[in-house]
């Protein structure tokens, strides 16, 4: 099955074999660019290096074991989102593609956090490590021609986050909570800095939207349909810039 | 691994044993209210009928087999969005997950359209199957406690589909396709019926806008970024209501 397409390659330090800008690939971005992009020596593709520069690769040496490409990195990665997301932390094969996806908006701070719909075996999954955040995090800026890597912190312990580190993440920003029941609109095209919290499916209970109220969070639906993770992430996101 | 919450137990004609309102289910309904909500006798749970009322589900017998509930359906379901949406046949995974998506988000029109990108292989897929399908739309009116069964068309052609379907369908509404490359940014909070096209992974190819803005078009983008199909399709709609 085809994948999505890898619009930038993302190049690491470890890529580049000399100061001049060569760099050489194998593994899954050589079979990427033979399988997908269908290049030709010569070439120029969309790449950039990781919380660096983009800009293109001339393909110099093409075959089954290995891509070369002389990279020109010449323009800065597109702006982030100055966005905190605050995200109760979703079953794995949805926190999979929430991290692709966020990545791919520009999200740069991202916090994973318990709660009490949270189940408890997702904080042991193997999607929590960090090769694997790491990694869909990587597919994410390649979607979308990206090069910063956001940050993800995990936040096992809901009361000592909320009381003691959210009250420093939330100054200069507009806090928001997602929440079904709210009585607010979640607010248009806001032009400023956000910190976004998103319950578990479920929602939060009302213990922790308290908790959070009084941290001087500000509760907002997006209507009366009740969506997934997945799926309120982007909207809410995209209504809000 | 936990499914998501089923907010709402969709219900077809064929679960009702009377005329009176009482129902029996087995099979994933009967093992997710077991699993999940953990429901006890006299309990009510969400349910609602198929292109019917929303109401309430009293748990008389639960066990093993069975689950049945006398039911009272007294609620009209949400109001539907008013946007039929037209997107190139995505990656069978993905469309799995789209289909659940736009159902949630109430969307109740969608035209499935072959476009120049799109690999042959997709039409295949049995995901396409008349059950497939509804099995997706079916979650997400669950999720998000709708009844009305979204309409899926497949358009294997494009261009009969624009020359002579689309000019019909676009009537009183406002037809914008999304783009990256676009110069007008995509509306927000319309307040009117849209008909939005989103092209495949890669987008669509010049000739396929030119034959939508000749059908009267307006191409839209986003932001630089480019998103996948299923972070792109709830954060426009978002944008859009």
């Amino acid at each position: 099955m085809q994948e999505a397409p890898l619009n930038l390659i993302l190049l690491f330090p470890e890529d580049f074999t000399d100061q001049e800008g060569r760099v050489r690939l194998s593994g899954r971005r050589l079979k990427h660019v033979l399988d997908v992009h269908r290049a030709s020596l010569g070439d120029e593709l969309c790449v950039g290096l990781a919380n660096g520069n983009i800009g293109t690769g001339r393909v110099t040496r093409l075959d089954e074991q290995v891509l070369e490409m002389d990279v020109l990195l010449d323009h800065i990665p597109l702006p982030a989102l100055p966005l905190t997301l605050i995200l109760a932390l979703p079953r794995p094969k949805v926190l999979r593609r929430v991290l692709r996806s966020v990545s791919s908006m520009g999200v740069k701070k991202i916090f994973l956090l318990n709660a009490f719909r949270v189940e408890k075996s997702y904080w042991d999954s193997p999607v929590l490590g960090p090769e694997s955040v790491r990694e869909q995090l990587v597919l994410g800026l390649e979607q979308s021609r990206d090069t910063i890597l956001p940050e993800v912190r995990l936040r096992p312990l809901f009361k000592p986050f909320v009381e003691d580190e959210l009250p420093g993440l939330i100054k200069d920003t507009l806090p928001i909570v997602a929440h079904p029941v709210a009585s607010a609109p979640c607010p248009r095209d806001v032009k400023r800095a956000v910190t976004l919290a998103i319950g578990p499916e479920g929602g939060f209970i009302p213990y922790e939207i308290d908790k959070l109220v009084a941290c001087g969070f500000t509760p907002v639906q997006m209507g009366e349909r009740v969506l997934s993770v997945e799926t309120a992430v982007p909207a809410l996101i995209s209504r809000l810039y």
